[in-house]
Order: structure tokens, then sequence, then C-alpha cells
């Protein structure tokens, strides 16, 4: 099924123990396309500032990624972000956020996208999400992504989009403070309740939790010693999920189970280096040998 | 391989977002000895007062728990916890702690339980872990815990008893105190070269890691959504585990893999509810099932 991303595409400048990376291309749809890339095509929807380097669109192009749905505005700048990460890594601490072109009006999907079957809307504007989807003629599985301050400033609008989605990605902060449940399994089922047909948790480094109708599923993180920038992990889960359901063309409960581990192997990989340098050339060989060891290491009989 | 357990044998008080038990048994070496005694029988090192209710002493006996170690010392009274749990409730807040007859000297290990195979020597002293290693003949398998009031107070001590152990089974932010690493695989491999063969990292509804020379393996909790009282999942964990690698006989890395497992299942029963309520009655069956679950649950292809 084709799939179609729409989020942020930013210059990032991420500072870990492990060093700095500055003006480096980053935002949450890029990393969700190298990851869903690896699986199916993937149409990128979205806009960049005049200053969006020739060397990141390049980069963006050697994959099996669509850029029709790049808009380059004119007179305006690109989203930049800039973070940083300590101790256990587990979360950026924003340093500096200029929203730039994020802040005007939001991309439009081209003619040539309006048929796509598979839509992650990265975290944005509830509304901005919605109105994306408007522009699709039959999408068949909606997934999306959301953040704290939607949640706080917006729920009205997100309980919205929450009732058209297919499924959910969010992190366990995020599944907390939208349903008031401390326990994972709880805040789940009650965003199940909402309307999407099933609903992943992510927990960085612990791993992620699957709800379903047809019951939960865990699984923990690849076990890493090498992470240098977390950036993107969790829009890289997102891809590699996505694009495996896209792949498979459905989303029955266990195939949902295998998409945890494509997202998982998706995200192990990209923390190993700064922005996209370690999955800009990785190879859909070295991705099925670590699913290989992820499923060994996982295999009790 | 006959077991041995040492470590605290309480009267808990414990709240919780679900309830309130008073006056209840507890205690680290407790926990334990009802998870294990799933596999093979326990021998019970420890220490109460005269004040230890006959019904506790029951509760004890009637599984597999060999009591002849079991000291009720005379004019001491019965070590006292109380504890709070609260929100996402992964962390216990003492309310109040009595150590009594824990803050005068040790257990003796009966002469009937000298040649004890396996060894646990749950949270207490590291030169008290060492002493009571002393007064075994040929420990096989020897595995401990510690807290973070030895890992800043009796750091030698511990490097010392760290020393002699095969295996070490200990929460994350334990295994970070004790090294100073932040990434858990990293603290676990340095951990492993201060003496031990294995590290199992716990991390509460997180699931487990485990570190060996031959390699890591992580387990996601078993997904609850009943979590009454998570008092004395680290130890029933660490009974599951021991208990298994025990009736086993053998300490490879697939089959300390396996008593990963064995440790998740035991950890999700015990939270079910308060004290040892759960456990109490559960059957070898009952257990055989979950493993059976999570298995499935883990199972790729």
């Amino acid at each position: 099924m084709s799939l179609l991303v729409t989020g942020s595409i930013a210059i990032d400048t991420v500072a870990s123990p492990y060093g700095r990376a500055e003006n480096v291309l980053g935002g949450s749809a890029v990393y969700f396309s190298f990851a869903a890339s690896q699986y199916v095509p993937v149409r990128l929807v979205g806009v960049v500032g005049e200053d969006f380097p020739e060397s990141f669109r390049r980069t963006l192009a050697s994959r099996d990624i669509d850029l029709r749905g790049l808009e380059v505005r004119k007179g305006s700048k690109t989203f930049r972000w800039s973070g940083r990460f300590e101790g256990a890594m587990n979360e950026a601490e924003t340093v500096e956020v200029d929203l730039n072109v994020l802040a005007e009006r939001g991309p439009k999907v081209p003619e040539v996208f309006a048929d796509s079957q598979t839509v992650f809307l990265a975290n944005t504007h509830p509304t901005l999400q919605r109105d994306l989807l408007s522009q699709l003629r039959s999408p068949k599985l909606i997934v999306c992504d959301t953040m704290n301050l939607w949640i706080t400033t917006e729920r009205d609008s997100l309980v919205e989009t929450l009732r058209v989605v297919t499924g959910v990605i969010v992190n366990d902060g995020e599944a907390r403070q939208l349903t008031g449940r401390m326990n994972l399994m709880e805040a789940g089922e009650s965003i199940l309740a909402m309307g999407p047909k099933f609903v992943i948790i992510k927990k960085g480094e612990h791993g992620a939790l699957l709800l379903t109708p047809d019951g939960p599923a865990a699984v923990p993180a690849f076990p890493m010693k090498t992470v240098h920038d977390p950036t993107g992990a969790g829009d890289s889960f997102a891809g590699g999920c996505l694009g495996y359901l896209s792949a498979q063309g459905r989303t029955d409960f266990d195939t949902l189970r295998h998409a945890l581990v494509r997202g998982t192997v998706a995200a192990s990989f990209v923390i190993e280096d700064f922005s996209v340098r370690r999955v800009e050339k990785l190879t859909r060989t070295e991705i099925d040998q670590r699913v290989k060891q992820f499923v060994r290491m996982l295999r009790f009989e």
C-alpha cells in the first residue's frame, strides 16, 4: 500500500555525551521516512524554507522517498530545533526552537499523492492532521502521533482526530497525560475507547507496548551499548512499524506484533549516530539480520 | 540443587491506590521463598522476634519452605516496614522502618543446611552476606542483591562480595549507582568486570536485562492491568529465576534467558494483590500457563 507521511522537516543541532552535531537534517517526517522507505516507497509531505540545504534534499532523494510533496516556500525559513541529551539520555532537553515555516499554513497534498492508502500523521496540531487527511481520497490505514502540548491546549480537537484514525503511536508520558491513567495497559485501553483500533505506546530504552481489542503485547528495546543520539528514535520506530504494515497490507494482531519488532529495530539503528548518519546508508540486509537477532533473543523454546 | 535464601522477614504495612494492608507478611526472603519454592524446596535462613505471628509461620510452612533456619529470637522484635505506592507505582515510598532484630547479629545457618548448593543472598550488609556464605561447605551457584545504602556506605565490602558471587540481581538504579554508567548495557558489563558471571538488571514494569560474556538478552514485563501492590516484585523475580536455575542445575546463557521468563512471571503474580495473598495459594499450573502466554507473546515466526 502506498505510504504518505506528513510532519516536520528540520535543521537540528544536537548535543549528547558523545559529541555534537550542528545544522544537521532532522524532523519527525524525515526520521519516519528513512525507516519506512526500507519497506515501501514513501511519499513525504512537508514544508521547508529557502534555507533548506540542497545536500539534505539529495540525502532524502537517495532513498525511496518521493519529494513531490516537499514544498520549498519562498521567503520562509526551515524549522529549527536544538536539543541536548544527558545522563540516561531518555529525554531531550530542548535548548532552542524556531518554528519558522511550521508556524505558517500547513503543506498541501499534491494530487498525485491523493490516492495514498497508508498515512502517518506525525505530531502536529490535531486540526492540521485532519485537514491533511481531508485531502486524501480513501486512506485505509491512518496512524497519528501527538505531543503533550496538544493534549493540554487542544484536547477537543485531538479527541476528534483520535476518532478518525486507525491507530495511534505515542510515548508513555503522552498516553498517561492523555488518559489520566498511570498503568500503561489502562492508559492504552482508554485510548482504544476513544476510537483507534490499536494503540502502540513507545517507552524509549524500555521497549514498546501494543494494545488491541485482541489483547496486549510487549517487546523490550533492542539492547544497545552504542547510543550516541536518541533524536528521531520514536519517529524511526513509527516508520519501521508503518512501513512494515504498509508492505504487509494488513493490521491483524499478529502483523501488528511483528510491526513492533520492525519499529524496535529501526529505532535501534538511528540512535547509533547523530542525525540520519547511520540510517542514510543502512541496508535492508542489516535490518533483517538485526530482526533475526532480536527474534532469536525472544524465542523461548 | 538445594536452594538456600537469606534475607529479611518482615511485618509490613503497605498502602497503594488500591487499598491498604496492615501488619502483613513481607520481607525479601519471604517473597523470594514463595516464588522459588514453586521449582525446588527452599531453605529459609533469617531471624524474627517473639512478635512474629504464628499464622505467618503457618503460611510459610504451607509451601515447600524449610523453616529450620528461621530463628525466633527471645526478647527481640521482628523487622517492620511501612511503605506507600502512588502514581505509576514504580517505587515505594518508605513511610517507616523499624530494623529491630535486623540491627542485631545475623542469623546462623543450621548444620543441616550447610550442604546447600544454590544460595541467594538477598539485600543486606555485604559483610553479613559473606559471613553467611562462609557457613556453607561448597555452594555452586551464589547470587546476591544489594541496595543503594551499601553502594554508598560499604562500597569496598560490596566489591568484595561481588568478587565471590556467581551472579548479581539488582535493579536499574542500583546498577547505575554502582558503576556510574547510565547506559544499562555498559553498567551491566562494568559489574561483570567486578567478578560475577552474569548480571540481571530488573527494571520493574519495564522488564529485565541479562548481561553475560556470551551476550545480552532482554525481556519486557508481563503486561499487567491488575497491579495492586508492587511490594516484593523484585524478590519474587529473583525467586522465580533462582528456583528455576536451581531446578535446571545449570547456568548457561540459554538457561539464564529462560530464568528471566520465570522471574518475570513470578513478579507478575505477586503484584496482583497485597502481601503474599496471590502467591500463597498459587499453583505451578497457573505459572506454567502464564509462562506459555508470555512465550507466545514473544514468538515472532
